[in-house]
């Protein structure tokens, strides 16, 4: 049960999004813009940082959230993106992509445990300026929205055909799309 | 030195923003709301807060600006400040703001860490559910933000006079006016 009284039913941050509309609005920008905007990563690998950094979070509803997210938009599907939060260095997944979950997995620890060696190896792997930048930013926003969403101890659904309908319609309309 | 290489000089997230403005605005829209916009906390509290997550998360930069904000806009200025991140039991402030700091402190640490209890003893020092809302999401915030702005190594002037300045500038013009 939520720590506070919202004002729908809806799960997860979805419930807290109604309850504030206010915050609500620059959460999904930021997450259109990172994990959905014009990039070099495909929507289906930045949503495959957001599952990696959910689950080393622990946050049941946003890891199953951006999982089937990531998994219906990567021709791997679920069975890749469960590969990779088993372990992304195991995962059949680009050299690239590898040593970019690296990054977000040391900024899920904090900050300061990014290494330069870590970023230098991203580089050589072909990443971009703009790439390493991207992923740090969404693997700290899953920080926060994290946090957010179990900090209220907000309700997270079992049915993995709820998360997988969802997937279909940010898919399809988008993060900013939901608020309306 | 940053790990990237960013388009100016300018340090901390500000040099983060000048670099990827499509990011900028969320990030910036988010603060405004969260740290200025109407609320029963005052700015100056809610500052504080940002300040105290700052602190615990090791993050130099974000923790000598908004504690330089805080400052700039509580009657106790740095030194109630200096005071509330060496403890905020055994500060000298209010029992609604000591509790919300508690909530704060669990967040940092990681969502499932806010307890049910915790969330009972701030409401019964008068927080509100959408002041306890707003606390969460405020530590949770900076929890993305302290992680972008040391996860891509930015640098953190030593001079508090830069950091006061900055205060007086967001005090008059707030975090949107600061993208411009």
């Amino acid at each position: 049960m939520p720590h506070i009284t919202l004002n729908s039913d809806e799960p997860g941050i979805r419930g807290l999004f109604r309850f504030r509309p206010e915050t609500a609005h620059p959460v999904n920008e930021l997450a259109e813009v990172l994990l959905r905007g014009p990039s070099t990563l495909t929507p289906g690998e930045r949503e495959l940082i957001a599952a990696y950094v959910s689950a080393l979070n622990d946050c049941r509803y946003c890891c199953s959230s951006h999982s089937a997210f990531a998994a219906a938009q990567l021709p791997g599907g679920m069975a890749l993106v469960e590969e990779v939060r088993a372990g992304p260095e195991d995962a059949p997944i680009p050299a690239k992509l590898k040593a970019l979950l690296k990054l977000a997995s040391a900024v899920q620890q904090g900050g300061t445990k990014v290494t330069q060696p870590d970023v230098t190896a991203a580089r050589a792997a072909g990443a971009t300026d703009l790439e390493i930048h991207d992923c740090i930013l969404i693997a700290a926003a899953f920080c926060m929205v994290n946090r957010y969403v179990d900090g209220l101890a907000t309700v997270a659904p079992e049915d993995p055909a709820l998360y997988a309908m969802q997937a279909q319609w940010i898919v399809s309309n988008g993060y900013l799309a939901s608020l309306a």
